[in-house]
């Protein structure tokens, strides 16, 4: 699966999940203790979150990490298979 | 949960799974296309890992992303409960 793709997708989840959760970019930005503009740019998938934030914005989500990650990615196509 | 602290549980269930996979470390990297000392840091915890990062090490271990979470990480306490 390509990288731009894998951001995208988890950015799309993160904003699925901020909805759900009734939170604005900047309220889930400032209970995640994360820049707006940064939580902006994952939600487009322009950002390559580090493990770190994706715990935070985890926390401030009430869920898991594990939760951040929508379903498309669960992928166990061994590498040789993929384009 | 402090922040290394999440580093070091998450490097820990990294290297149990690998341990599980059967993949020497040099292997892993290999498949994952990550350089060696970088999964030995992820491992002991040393590296804020990123997202593409986390995709490509799943890929390699046969799992999904979310499975390199580990469970303790599944905290959903809210940051005002937290020291």
């Amino acid at each position: 699966m390509g990288r731009d793709r894998i951001l995208r997708l988890f950015g799309e989840h993160v904003r699925e999940l901020r909805g759900l959760s009734g939170l604005s970019q900047e309220a889930l930005a400032a209970r995640a203790g994360i820049h707006r503009t940064y939580v902006g740019g994952v939600e487009r998938g322009e950002r390559n979150i580090s493990l770190n934030n994706i715990v935070r914005l985890a926390e401030a989500l009430g869920v898991s990490p594990r939760d951040l990650f929508p379903e498309d990615l669960n992928l166990n196509r061994p590498r040789l298979n993929r384009q």
